[in-house]
């Protein structure tokens, strides 16, 4: 079987219950996410063999932490356990034209304060085939840039597929910083994921015109776009991205663009009630490593990928909890409407 | 006052609560309901006099489902206890994309271990005079469909009306036998109940093409099964149906068709936002009961059934906890906001 | 800074967890709200200096409806203590086609109890700019209607601008009564918000046909309403009204309206899913009050108004827990998905 | 089967979650219950048949409470409905050194207003052997006072046992009106029950020293008033007493006096770790008419109602949810720990 | 490392919340656990190497109590998948003196039914050390003993310890079967745990008077009763049992004591307050054996388990969410009160 | 009035429901609290005039700990805002033998990370009594104590009597870091508590002979413990301790020494049964302030003291929820069991 590693930092999540505002919460559910950890969670209940690289805390947070990823099956021998403390972050969902809003405390954690030194590329890839890292990781400081450039090169040189998902963060830098790290990045990266707003901040390639909420009236923008991408990293042989059209916080539509090889697929558009908002772009990314993993054509990848992303939206906390069959069946289109 | 009987089995619900799912749920709400429990609990609700039969087992469980059909006014003076367990079964609530998804554990349970001899009809239907089962009485075991055959053969003889919501269930039958019982037991059934797939599942007659996501587009040929039930069994004096056009977990639109004494009638179609998709066909046939009980005209009754049947859609649970008035306020569209 | 007064009753609000019925609920959530105490506390959270008069019962609950406002930083100095009991009501969240339910358990409470000459309303309303009150207060008892004349009377006399927000409520009296109170204080009001039937019932002044389901396909006979009182009324100068069409529970379209100075502006239309649908009435006039108080121009107040109000929409609860610049967030159509 | 007959007030119970402060809860548990109604929903459900008598308002409060009753097998047939509301209390539970603590919101309720010709005791009474009610109903009104004598006089005349609980109320009347009232209504009574203060404050008897804190070393007092009260009161052969030795809100002795027909007969002494304080003197009053019914001896009657009595201290709201069998495994010292 | 194996069965627990009666409760909490289930997580959560073999339905149910499997740290590579359903039991938390209760609803399970073939144990043995399982697993049927003793053959020939949890529960089978059972197993089991009455009812020998309450005050007849085990079964080195006197659920002293290589050694008595008094004969086994695979000497050894087995009472659910720190924490009298 | 400042840092406390470990827990409940506050909010829901100066973020979360203040009737008009984010604190509630356990997350804070010259003290202490703070504050960093230096020789130079809760933390900094704070602040503390280990570790004072589970027993060696302490600090005239003895989480006694003016006052002692054991020093410390304010002769002052703190053993979260009356209740030793 084939084996994936992702890289990234694990936070707990604080939520008011239903959609509460944290000004009138007395309690908080409590989940453990993060991008590139959902990612491997997804892998590992769709039957992958998935392990995840991190720094968590020695104290019970971090256990915490750790006893989700190994609830779900992910591989967590690697981790790296010590160091100051577990990010948090806040996330009120909103509701219609309330927008969910999140509140990062994320400063100072087990993982952004971690050298670069503690990971030792050559042992924690030994034997993977794919490498899969965000761009929250490289936002967290420069060292951690310098991290995942020694990742890249390792990979580079022994033959593992590097899956960048851009995954632009506003709060957490700059347009500028985050160009600047792709431009060193990506010409090691060969499977990219650029979503919305991503293209321009992330790549400083223009996909879209700026109006977030009608991406998927912009197919052709963002094909060019992605063709811009692959003309500038010719070592990048597969850019996907997700266009929505937003109306509200629970409705939207969703659809993917993969351009592999040349050659692009957009997968059907998904008219959706949402009931979480958040992850769907792990999701995806997720679909598409499984896809690789198990060599679907074009196709039938895209619609994957997709299908496992609308279900996260409709799926409480950070993670995508469905198999490859439940997913299989959405993209079947499925009865909605059970027995 | 005119009574009615229901005869079936009665179940413990466990729910995640919200959409959760069970793999990251660590608690469950908990209903006990049943087809057969559902009709008998409308009804009472609804100021007529149901009782409900069926076999509970002599635990706590036994006695908690027992307090649940008490509370709200069922009489269950006839129900029998003993026998091993109470049948279970999780419900996992879905949401847009994601279908709801039921995981039955019910094998074994007290009911479903009854004898034939255990219920003596000449005693438990004296003074009935309505009879009601589902389908999925029927398909518990071959003693059962015995039980059920000596209790219609009883009504037919002492001129009780015999309701029989057919009610398939695919994951405890097959079509061929839902339809080998079907044949046995509608010649003593005088009005019957078929949604969507039920009638070529149970019936194996033709009502629509088989995407039962469309139904409401498919009124005339719904129509045309109809008029093949009362052709192949003239003791059935009435069929009614639930037909549907479903989007999502929450987006689906509703109407119903009656074909009483040989005239069809058909409500208003409601566009509804499901707040829970269950039991709805239950709270439909205890609304159409309620309207022979009450000597309700065809089209009076019709969309008193349908109103019920909608409402239930925005209650949790299995129970339809509405009264008469209820009912009747939505059947004259009243203002759907408060003041 | 200007000073706002509010003056009402606050209750204790009880609701089942989420869309549960009170018939099967082991257990409600509480809130402590009410018309004009939902204005103050709006007001306090959006930075205005905002002040509260009412009687609360001397025991726990009275206490705690106080640090609810107090929590909210709305002035509580002047509050009256004493006298029976605190009023509650019953609060069943509808669902689609089922609507809210509202039980009223208010009758004999502290405030519907006080006596006109427990307000001194020289004292009351030193150095306050604007004085709000709603019908709702009006319709508590005979006595109330006195307090509230000799309250409106001082402020004519002392140049403090009069806010009435109409708020009919059929429960508590008749159109007949309403508008017998109506006749004797407008004439003292300098602002009146009427929303729906509000113009009818309240005012006895016809604004639309009858049918609330279809407010804003009526705009042209709510304005002519609009004119009509300020022709019956020249000291009002301000007549503001929300209009809606309805679909159902969670679906809906708003916008308002307000003739200023004999000049009209309309905000946008919000088509809304509903996550609370109550006291948006008091939001949208705690917003048109703002607007005042910061001299903010004819659209701007229309416009913040209307977005303040279905910003409440979307939260738990009787209070609209947002602040200025998250009310300009949604007049600026910012994105309804966070990243 | 002999038959019981409660007559009382039922509430509406709201209680803060776990041992929260009201100041400080945004939830409430909700539970319906009355001293009256607890003694017929004990009687129920240790299998005797026993029927309620009051009045409930017809709303949805109403109705939830009704189902309570039908819920554990209460006769509710005989209940009126109508008038202005559901009597509520506030449950503080305290905790070590910080006692239980209750808001009452009672005035004013459907039963208080109730009128004395509203209940017609030769019907209500038909075929009842025992007569319940408590000192609670008398100490609503006159009006109620003037109820419960027409029907203890209808009792004598009809042979039909009363029973009596003084319990005594400080929130609700005053030892004098309390003592006037048991003046009047002792001549009638047949089985009275007075713990703790019951004696002094509603039978003006001396039965301890003041001090409620150390009642179990005060048996013999205790017996020089029980003995005091069958002479006072020729017709009453049975009185009856929880002592209680009482050290924090968890910790506290209980034991039991009955005095009948002449003979006394203690409980043996239980050492309790309490869960919930409350309505323990109504199970010990159900114990006693259980025992009454089924003709236990003395000794047995009175260890069977302290057991069930005792029961109740460890049972969430104010029912008292077990059987007979339940309660006699207690009585015979069953294992505390379950294997 | 040395290798742990425990086989048994593990099922769904489904409790009220707080000290709820099934009864009044609308709600369950959900865990996953069993005796040998737990002892396998104790040990992981302690560091060692620990495996479980069970067999586990192909559904929902069965993929959460794999999850919580992985989640402590368990190996689960060898569990089986398949077969009708998970076991379920329902356990009312008791309070005082109304003991906790337990309705089990486990017939019919995948491990129940799981045929004797299923399980090869020259694969599943391969590499352990010690092999663990409970009287519990025999209690399921004839089938299963049979599994066992060919399992304890194997490990006596390849020299892997066999540890034999007595666990007798009445609810299973009756002593008769128990003793019948241990009479075969006992020759090839080195280490037995026996509590309370487990030496009368599993082993037909001797250890106290009958009276479960008062077991700290019969040590030496206790011990006599170790004595005659490893007189009749000389391959059994070591026997463990846990010694109480129990007052209420709540109030209760725990000792231990261990015959290892005939030297008796006991644990200090801990007076407890229980939090939740289910799992700790479990967690006490693990501890055992955790001394058995780190060395401990035989006071340390004791110690140790004891300390680990109080530790359980203080925690919700079955399993002993505590590491070996916070075990030897409590060893070392830890001052209870934090800072 | 008289008017205290507090001064010191806030957090957000996250808590698992009931005594549920992080490891297992969903969900948290949410308090904001913290020494100083917990002081405050005391002595403003006690009736005083209680200020509170602190540095709280500019976010949700310092918006919320700032609503809690405000909703008991803190004065919060000179509380900073801004800073990186708000500190926060785990609370692991313990259950008999296993201690409660907290995991700090506070680096970082918008507190701690505050400068000295934010706090300009003329303005702070205009018209201040009383001053406040504890030896959390101090630890934090050698800025805030060069802060509190400076705010004490301001008190001291304008009659401002300084309280100083010693309150010792292990986890924040070493005896000998406390101990050379104390040395340099004593000279200007008027009033300073210390308990248990706080003598030794932050005073360098032997008080007892190093077992903090009986501290009651060890009274004459605190009292010269205090001795010392006036000795060494002239200007300080009244040291306060609480002293206890410790069986469990659950259970232990106490009881308070003060000594003022050279004469020493002991409370009764104490059986408590905790409810949540935390900030009960604080409680005890408001108590002691209030008796300052309002003139409570020696005896008065060190009962009423005791009283608040046992209390708020028996109240949820960091804050007393009691006020004067119900304090005065416990001193006169009400009954536990209300009526």
């Amino acid at each position: 079987m084939m084996k994936v590693l992702t890289f990234g930092e694990m936070m707990l999540r604080l939520k008011p219950s239903e959609s509460k505002r944290i000004l009138q919460s007395d309690s908080f559910e409590a989940n453990y996410g993060g991008s590139e950890a959902n990612v491997a969670v997804s892998l590992a209940l769709q039957g992958d063999d998935a392990s995840y690289v991190s720094k968590l805390p020695a104290n019970l947070l971090g256990d915490a932490a750790l006893g989700t990823l190994n609830r779900y099956g992910v591989n967590t021998g690697k981790i790296l356990r010590g160091g100051p403390r577990l990010g948090i972050y806040f996330f009120e969902k909103g509701a219609s034209i309330r927008g969910t809003n999140v509140v990062y405390d994320r400063a100072g954690s087990s993982f952004a304060e971690a050298k670069s030194d503690e990971f030792n590329w050559s042992e924690l890839l030994k034997d993977v085939d794919y490498f899969h890292f965000s761009g929250i990781t490289a936002a967290l400081s420069k060292e951690m840039q310098e991290t995942l450039l020694s990742a890249v090169k390792y990979c580079q040189e022994n033959n593992i597929t590097v899956v960048f998902d851009t995954n632009y963060r506003g709060k957490m830098w700059t347009p500028e910083e985050a160009q600047a790290f792709s431009k060193k990045v990506m010409p090691y990266v060969n499977v990219v994921l650029a979503n919305d707003e991503d293209f321009e901040a992330s790549l400083n390639i223009k996909a879209f015109d700026g109006d977030m909420k009608h991406g998927i009236d912009q197919v052709e923008s963002f094909k060019a776009g992605m063709r811009e991408v692959t003309k500038q990293y010719p070592n990048c042989h597969t850019v996907a991205s997700i266009l929505r059209n937003i109306q509200s916080v629970e409705d939207s539509q969703w659809t993917a663009l993969v351009l592999r090889d040349g050659i692009f697929a957009q997968s059907p558009v998904y008219k959706m009630h949402v009931y979480e908002g958040v992850a769907s772009g792990d999701a995806f990314g997720a679909g598409l490593i499984h896809g690789f993993l198990h060599d679907y054509d074009l196709q039938t990848q895209v619609n994957y990928a997709m299908a496992a992303s609308v279900l996260k939206l409709t799926i409480a906390g950070d993670l995508n909890l469905v198999n490859e069959s439940e997913i299989k069946s959405v993209m079947q289109g499925a009865d909605a409407m059970s027995r």
